[in-house]
């Protein structure tokens, strides 16, 4: 036996009881019976993203939920400035290329947040700028964007719309759409939401939707007049991904029970306790001044061969983390905090981790991380 | 008590053995584990489509994979041959219209399959149509469309291109991709398939690899050379729909046990049951000429409200068929048989049949239509 354990920032672990009531007998999608659970599934959806618009449920992962954002929101030629200061970040600017678009890219530093004071500078610029597009949690570096910074250049402007990539970030830590005045918002199922990949949620403002209007650009399958014209009876515009639907509406029915603002402490706490751990271990955080409470990040040490130290982790003891992608590739490893991951899930992340290390030669003395974790972690009982 | 049963062309009913292997465990997808379970799916997939090239699977329903098609292998401007005998076939021209091609409409009467000498006379009108895109199953009328006799108009012309929405016909009726020429095929995970709705499966022959290099169409979430590339690594472009490609691995092991020709040969006996039920009860099928194997549609007796019925037959009796769509709204009902549907499945849409057009005041002798099935059903055994 080897007992496996996810703690990648997405896919997450699929609460066993959604994965049963997944497992049901299908159902047809255009009958009362389906709509119904899909009209709960889009109502509940807006008391994820704070919003009084509606959510828009889509049969695709959180690309195309990104690229029906821009290809639903602006035209050809139209300028738009992404923030990139990771991989997430890049694809922003890259689907915004493909679809003939100007970028103004903001070229961020692995590891840092956006300085809203650049962003600023940039729009004054060029002020025919027409979307900043941003992750509120960047995965490729754990970092978390300042949102709500950001939100005060654009909610006052009706030419200027504010695109925030919460796919490892709503769910996680506080993004109250309409309060803050986000313009599109999308989300994925495999993070927080704990469900398998194959479902995008995207919400927009009531000045997004004046874009949608006017947008130019084309688009078919993600077509976002379409699916809000749909939802209005409560459908969707081509048939949807029924069992992900089911789970999804059993999911937020969860996450309204457990109550936002405790859905983010929870994660603040087992955030803080992972940075404690690697901190008290003497390993550098990827992230250290604007950490994301998704996932924590930290270099490997000197000595250390990072891709082996993660794969030592999957295959010799069953715990699954992601390692760096493109310029960190080999050098860090990310634990999740997102989803359905809990008090022990992160012991184990922390346990494993020191074990691993001392396994590949760094000298690591054995439950120092787990014993930091634990003070934190114990504020819950 | 009141048991459902599915009986719609799709979604269709997804085995419990499928079900219950989709709801293990979450894998991470960029792991060795789980590469092996895509790259089998993938192979496996070609033993489905009777081809040696690379079936791609994306994360979303087949109109996105119809979509790729378009986006994958033309350029705005160019012309293409859309053969609109129902809903889906209206959808192909759609879809090339939203991104900007010339669009020759062949109208066919619904219920009709296309007259490959009007396709024929067509092309000779118009010699720079780059794309002939078509049904092989129109699953809003139940028509098959002759596509090995269309593959003789395109395979031998490098300049031309055969594309077929197989979403209701692969995996029913014999559509050998490489022998007959065919240059894209689609297919959807929530007919034949037996899974959830949710993934998309795409090949391209080699024609239309080329055309792939010089398609100016914008795309991003759906980029087959993208795809390709990854494929050859075992793994997707972005995140796979986990649950759905192990559930899809498992089905199509399945298929490969049973034999294609038998696949076939249990959808031609359903079908060929349930139309000698229909006319022996009387009722008029809504394309006696060219009935796909996927599905059987009969036209309500006049004095009955087809929308009753269907609702009826859903909730007085538990038994979900489709009814039409846009100019058949209420005027037929549509009996599956693709997908994880056997002998008694077939019985209970017969039986059931009857028993709401009885209770609809219809005078129908009960187990007359039954009878007849069971004469052809009786051949398996």
């Amino acid at each position: 036996m080897k007992k496996k354990y996810l703690l990648a920032p997405g896919p997450t672990p699929v609460p066993e009881h959604v994965a049963l009531e997944m497992a049901q007998p299908m159902m047809h999608h255009r009958t009362p019976q389906f709509s119904a659970i899909f009209a709960e599934a889009a109502s509940a959806a807006k008391y994820l993203f704070q919003t009084e618009q509606d959510v828009l449920i889509l049969a695709a992962t959180g690309t195309g939920g990104m690229e029906g954002c821009i290809t639903n929101l602006f035209s050809p030629g139209d300028k738009v400035l992404a923030v990139n200061g990771g991989k997430f970040g890049e694809r922003w600017g890259k689907i915004s290329q493909a679809y003939g678009m100007q970028v103004v890219w903001i070229n961020v530093e692995w590891g840092q947040a956006v300085d809203p004071a650049v962003v600023k500078a940039a729009l004054e610029k060029e002020p025919d700028i027409k979307g900043i597009l941003v992750q509120a949690s960047e995965t490729s570096t754990g970092v978390a964007h300042p949102i709500e910074e950001l939100s005060k250049l654009t909610r006052d402007r009706d030419d200027l719309l504010l695109i925030v990539d919460g796919i490892t970030g709503l769910g996680v830590f506080d993004l109250p759409m309409d309060k803050w005045g986000i313009d599109a918002m999308v989300t994925g199922s495999q993070k927080a939401l704990e469900l398998p990949p194959g479902l995008a949620l995207v919400a927009l403002s009531a000045k997004a939707w004046k874009f949608a209007d006017q947008s130019k650009c084309p688009h078919f399958y993600f077509d976002f007049k379409k699916e809000k014209k749909n939802l209005a009876d409560k459908t969707s515009a081509y048939t949807p991904a029924v069992s992900l639907v089911i789970g999804l509406r059993r999911v937020l029915k969860d996450i309204q029970e457990e109550g936002l603002e405790n859905v983010f402490k929870r994660h603040d706490r087992l955030a803080r306790a992972t940075r404690a751990a690697v901190q008290a271990l003497g390993l550098k955080l990827i992230a250290p001044s604007a950490p994301a409470d998704s996932l924590t990040g930290v270099f490997v040490p000197e000595g250390v061969d990072g891709a082996k130290l993660v794969k030592s982790l999957r295959d010799d003891f069953g715990v699954t983390m992601a390692g760096g992608q493109d310029q960190w590739k080999g050098k860090i490893v990310r634990i999740a905090h997102l989803g359905y991951i809990d008090t022990f899930d992160t012991i184990t992340a922390i346990a494993s981790l020191e074990m691993a290390l001392k396994k590949h030669g760094h000298n690591v003395e054995l439950g120092k991380g787990v014993a930091a974790a634990q003070e934190i972690l114990l504020e819950a009982y």
